[in-house]
Order: structure tokens, then sequence, then C-alpha cells
């Protein structure tokens, strides 16, 4: 019996979360204030975060232990099961060994509990009573919805209005934990207003929903915000994906030559990939790494390395990231999860060391992908995913050209059960492909902050 | 840290099915031909399934060996964990200890690919092109459609219309791994016409999609039926569930005082139970074990035990099972996969013996539990799974009032991802209760073959 799959026993559940931060030939960029453009201090983020938060934020510790009541909500489903994608392999005829970690099978179906957990524990240990929250296709929502319900918090999202539309189920998920849903823009707070002041019909963006969300927070003391990517903290949460995956492959004798993820805000890529580019930097021996986004919102492929607000209303704090500009709003392709303006701080600077390839692909390639994957797999991934999916593909690919058997790692951060109305669209040949959104990003870099 | 879960290697995958035929005190009633209402012979259920399926229908040896193909396409997914509900005891307040196994991790989210893929891996083996099946609520359909895809099959499913319509995601998903989905009653066969001409508004039903699919099976050398449910085989591959769920219990030192699942056709409950009960039989220490079906289609409650035809179009023998007649239509209630006039002979042989007890619940009350599971667990069961959920919460709110800290067992046996319309209704107050469908029932009983 050829064994497909790698499990790990709760004992394996990693202890600390592993910070990049520690190992980076150079540091960050200081994060600035949204009106003096000077560096904030813990004192500035007080009014959104709890200070555990805020500690890990700019902590350059390596590693971060993990509390014990967050590890156990955490192994309700970790750690995540790793598979060999035998047959995979054989339908590409890639002599390449191809590995996923597969992070579907948590509660909500996404990587995205592994921070939600975490977050929601340290509010409510602050003794903060509510969170606000932005969510697009609503696996963020979903998950801090079930996170919030767990450490008895309230939680309050505003969902992106196209989306709230498109995916009622998603907004079912979250009232089954108790949380509320606000399509966005709202009239609920002042960034809201003055969006549908201008545009009654908007479809909202998630840089509408973070305003929105961070608006109402800053308001209360008892109330905190919560992001669901790009953020440090939020990527360092999502290490135990790469750390599990690095026991996995040793346990079956391999080491990654290539490790894929899809990149929208960054944090289920960083969640594979820092654990082994730090153990690169520290031994010196890197293995290749490949961001892969949408061709319709090319943040690394085509944003440059600026600082830039996270949101529409500019009340977030100025970070050094690649960005597509704060006002740029992504064409309504199906993998919400990747429909943002800005890149993660942390893995924008890895790019700029030079310790990751980025790619982009249209909407219909990697559905394509992603239903080959399917078929030989069992396992249906979410749009987003398919991004990684054709990434790792391209990989396997190369492999049969070159003849080289290389061992490929790719995450696969989420199932597409919730996002079926897309892979009807697919069948039904409804979908398109959008020109690279040129004009438009360079409209919004225009209005890019000037330090 | 307390340990929730309990995982197996893939060694303890089982290499044989458990049949409970082996160890009944008496043997099944035969099952008779619909024309001469004589016992079948092989020969009889030639046209519809291959050799290796039919011994396994009448075998009476108590071990079946699982081909190695089967095996290593189930160890994708399996062996499936154990869960310990420990945040659910909480919440309930009992002493019992409340453990279950959680099928929803298959590539189709519920058990029905245990027995999807070794019907597909049989009817490849026999030379079978092409396979015909029903499905409701669309569980069964992509399971096979999934295991045809795995063994190179053509798959056909009929889907009962009304399912067809509310659940489009779930042909989606059929679509994925290149099924053809057809509503029932159609066009294409001579069953469906026959209902269309009678009442063309028809919204279907199990027993109208079972006679569509049969008589395309019939029709063709190299096209075979398979059925998701009810037929002994089906039970036998289901038995993986209860195997596992025994060695993981053993693994933390307990046995179940009292199991739970829920029955429409028997399959999922059937592969918890049976190899308990035969253990049971064996030894002489029988668990108690608890049916749990739907008020609205009270099969094992209200249903004599009588022989009834498994179709509407009486294409399939005759089998002794307990029924609500073949003609009776369950009302719209969400639970598709328990909307089904039989019962599993060998389930409905159980109950004669008085090896189980059999209790019905109404739509709200199952939600109602359903979402309490879901807030302490984080998983959101599948309607049909959440009278498996209120079995459980009513046997330990029966140990919380008499003090007693039974062990209890049972089959989450899907999750609830393709069936948010539901709980979207369910929070929207726009589901409701049925009443005893009394009347229909008693129609549908007088129309009973007389034999």
């Amino acid at each position: 019996m050829d064994s497909v799959k790698t499990l790990l026993p709760d004992s394996a559940l990693p202890t600390h979360w592993y910070n990049l931060a520690a190992d980076f030939p150079e540091p960050l960029d200081p994060v600035l204030h949204p009106g003096t453009h000077e560096p904030v201090g813990p004192e500035d983020l007080a009014p959104l975060f709890p200070p555990a938060l805020i500690e890990q934020e700019v902590s350059t510790e390596r590693w971060i232990p993990i509390p014990d009541e967050v590890r156990q909500v955490l192994l309700q489903w970790r750690c995540t099961p790793l598979y060999r994608a035998r047959r995979w392999e054989e339908a590409l005829g890639t002599p390449a060994r191809i590995y996923y970690k597969y992070e579907g099978v948590s509660p909500s179906g996404s990587h995205k509990p592994n921070t939600a957990v975490p977050q929601a524990f340290y509010n409510r240990e602050a003794g903060i009573r509510k969170i606000t929250t932005e969510t697009g296709a609503g696996q963020w929502g979903s998950s801090l919805a079930l996170a919030c319900r767990m450490f008895g918090l309230e939680c309050l999202v505003y969902m992106v209005r196209v989306s709230f539309e498109q995916k009622p189920y998603r907004r079912a998920f979250m009232e089954t934990f108790d949380a509320t849903c606000i399509p966005s823009p709202s009239e609920s707070t002042e960034a809201g207003r003055a969006i549908l002041a201008e545009d009654p019909e908007c479809r909202g963006s998630l840089g509408i929903a973070i305003s929105e969300a961070v608006e109402v927070a800053a308001q209360s003391a008892d109330t905190s915000y919560c992001l669901g990517s790009v953020l440090n903290h939020v990527l360092l949460h999502q290490t135990v994906i790469g750390q599990e995956a690095r026991e996995q492959l040793e346990a079956v004798g391999e080491s990654p030559d290539v490790i894929v993820g899809c990149t929208g805000g960054g944090s289920n890529f960083a969640g594979i990939a820092f654990p082994f580019l730090g153990e690169g930097l520290r031994d010196g021996r890197l293995p290749r790494v490949v961001a892969v986004e949408p061709a319709a919102c090319p943040t690394l492929t085509k944003g440059p390395l600026a600082y830039d607000y996270g949101d529409t209303a500019h009340l977030t704090p100025l970070v050094k990231m690649n960005t597509l500009g704060s006002s740029f709003v992504p064409p309504g392709f199906h993998s919400g999860g990747l429909r943002y303006h800005g890149m993660a701080p942390m893995v924008s600077h890895c790019r700029k060391l030079g310790l990751l390839e980025a790619r982009s692909f249209h909407q219909l390639e990697t559905f394509a992908a992603g239903v080959g994957f399917a078929q030989a797999e069992g396992i249906l991934p979410a749009p987003e995913a398919n991004h990684a999916v054709i990434g790792a593909q391209r990989e396997a690919e190369r492999c049969r050209e070159e003849g080289r058997a290389d061992t490929i790692l790719f995450n696969l951060c989420g199932h597409g059960n919730f996002d079926m109305q897309a892979y009807s669209d697919y069948h039904a040949g409804k979908l398109h492909d959008y020109d690279y959104p040129n004009e438009e990003i360079a409209m919004a870099l225009a209005g890019l902050p000037s330090l």
C-alpha cells in the first residue's frame, strides 16, 4: 500500500510560532502613522489591538510560544494532513514528487482559523467583549465567527457587498455561530456613508470593509478589530502550517526543492513558506519559493514597493508593501480572498530580498488546473487555492520537460465547498478572463501618499 | 493538553468488511422476484450488478476482504477521526462522555464514498463502462461521480427534481467529476415519462429516480446500476466506520454503552453499529443501539415489516423491510438523504430481533440540536446528521437526569457545507415542522403487494 498521506500525532502540534523577522538579513521598514507619517508606537495601535498582538506585531523574537488554550482549540483539526499527489503526478506525467498540505480540514474549510483562534483568545484575555472585522469571500468572517463563539466574544463582520449577495451561505455559516454580518459599504459607519453618497450602487471592496470595521472598533474601548491577513502577527500564526509540513516531509525523507503558495494578503503563503525560508536563511540552503496571484490583481508582479494605506478611507497606518494603490478596486473575478490591493509587508520584504519569485495567472487557467487536480485527487480546491494548484502544476510540467524529479510542496489552503457557484459558472462557460487592469492600477498608484 | 481526537495510522484501515449476516441468530428473509414472487437467484440480479457485488449481497461470510486497490483510494481520507465532544458535553452539562466518528472529512463530505469506491471498482473489474444511479440531496451522486472518475467509468445520475432545483451546487460538484446529472422524473425513461404524463409538475422522489436509473441500466450490457444505501453490500462497505471507531475507543480505554446513528436507507447507521452488534451477538454483551429518523418519514417507528418494492415503478425485487409503502412521497423537509419510504432489510431485521431502538424527531428540534453542536464543536453537521446529534443529545440529557456517566458514540455522517440554504432558512425562521404523514402512509401501505 503506497501511503498518500502523512499524519502527525497531537503531540507534534508546534508549541511556538516561527517569526521570520528574526532571520531577515535586513529589518522591515517601520510602520508610519497615517496622520503624522512618523513611525507608530504600540500606543498608536492600542485602540485597535490587544497588547499581546501588538507585541507580536513588532517582535523580532524567533520563537513565540502558543498559549495552551489556543493549542487545545487548534487540536480539533490540527495537525492537518500532508498528501503526496500520486494520482495527479500520474495525470500530469511528471517525474516530480508533489506534496500538498491540506488546510481544508479546518471547521471553516481553510487556514483562516489558525489565526482567528489566537486573535479571539488574546482579545478575550485583554477583556475585550466585541470584535469587528471585514470579509471578502467569507472565509475569514466564518473563521472569526467560530473563534469568537468559542471564546465568548461578540462578532461583527463587514462583508464586501458583492460577496454578501453572491454568497448567502457564508452569511448563514457566520450566523450559525451568532455573528452579525453587514453588507459593506453600509450606512452604519461614516466611511460607509461617504462611499454610498458618492456611489449608492457601490459593490464594495476589502479596503472599504476594513475602513468600516476599523472605524467601529476605534470608537469603543471594549471593541477590537481583527484582520485576517497582511499583518505580521497574522502571518506569524499561520506558521504552524510550514512547521508541520517540514516535520511531515522529514518523516518521509524529503525536503522541498520548490514551495508554492497563493497570495492575496499573503498569510497562507507565509504560513507554508516562512519556516522553510527561515531555515534556509540560517543554513544557507534556500529552497525556491513561488508566490502565485491573479492576473487581475497582480500585486506582487506589477505593484511597486511603496508606503500605502491598508484601507480605502485611510484610517490604517501606512505600511511598506507591494501595492496597486489603496483606491484600486479589483475586477469581479471569483477568488474573493485574493482581491486586495496590497501585500503583507513581510511577504513584500521577501520579494525585495529576492527570497521569492512571483507569478500571475488568468482565471480560466486556474479553474482548469483546479478541476484537473480535483479529478485526480478527489478534493475540490477553493478558487484561491487553484492559484497554488496551477503554480505547482507549472513546476511539475517544467520537471517533465527537464526530466527532473524535484520535490514540490504546495499549500492547498482551502476547499471549494462554498464556492460552487464559481464552478457552476465555469462548467457553463460563463467565466471569462480579465485583462491586466493596467489603467486602473496606474490611476490608483498616482494616488499613493507622498512621504 | 486534553486530547479531543483519536487518529489511526494508515495501517489500521480495516482489511476486511464485517458482515452482520454471519452473526444473525436467524437468517434474513429471501429477496423475491418482482414478477414471480419467487426467491431471486444471482442470475436475476446480473443485469444490474457485477458478480462480486451480487456475491457480497447474499454472503453469510463474516469477513470479506477489501481489495488493495479500494483500500488505496480509501486511504486518501481514512481512517477518519474519532472526537471526544468535550465542549459539547460541557454545554449540555452532562456527566456522559460523548464520542463522535466524523465522516465529513471524505472528499464529498460524507460516508458515501466508503461504498461508492468499491462499487465503482467491482464494476470496472467486471468490464462495465457506465454506471447509473439516483440521488436525493446529492451526497450519493457526488460520491459516485468521484469514484467513477477514479476508475474511468461514465456516470449518469438521476437527481430528484426538487433537489436538482434547490441544490445546483451539488450538480456542479458532480459535473466537476464529469458525471451527467438529469432531473428526475425525466423524459429519458419510460418510468419517468409515465410519471410526467400523470403529473407534469412532479417534484420527484428517490423511488422514482431509482426506477429511472434501474431502467437505463437494465437495457445495456455495459451499464450497471449502483445504489447508495439499503442493500446488504452497501451496508457491508460502511462497516469500516464502526471497526475504526471500535479500535479508536479501545485506544482511549472506552467501550460504548449506547450507539446512535441516523437512518434514511440505513447505511451510515449500519456502518457504525454493525461491528459492535456483531461483537455483542458473539459475546453476549450488546450495547444499546438507537436509530434516529425524521418524524415526517418515520419508516422504523411507524412502518410495518413487510415485503415491498424499493422503487415506485416496481422494477426492483421485493425485499422484507420496514416500509411506508413504495408510493409514499415524503414531505419536503431538508434532510433529502432521509426521504426514503423503506429501510435496509438488515436494519429492519435488527429491529425485528430487538437489537435496536428507533426514535423520530421533528425538523426544528434537529436543527436546534445541530446548531448547538456546531457552536460547541465547530463542525456544522448535515441536516441528516442532525438527527444523530439530537439522538445523542437526548441520551446525554438522560445521563444528566440519572447522574450516569455513560459512554455515548454517534456517527456524524457528514458536514452541512452543501446544505447552507437549509440553515439560512432555519435562521430566518422559514423552516417548519411537518405532522406525521399518517394519512399518506395509510394510503401507501394499502398498496403494499399481497404475496
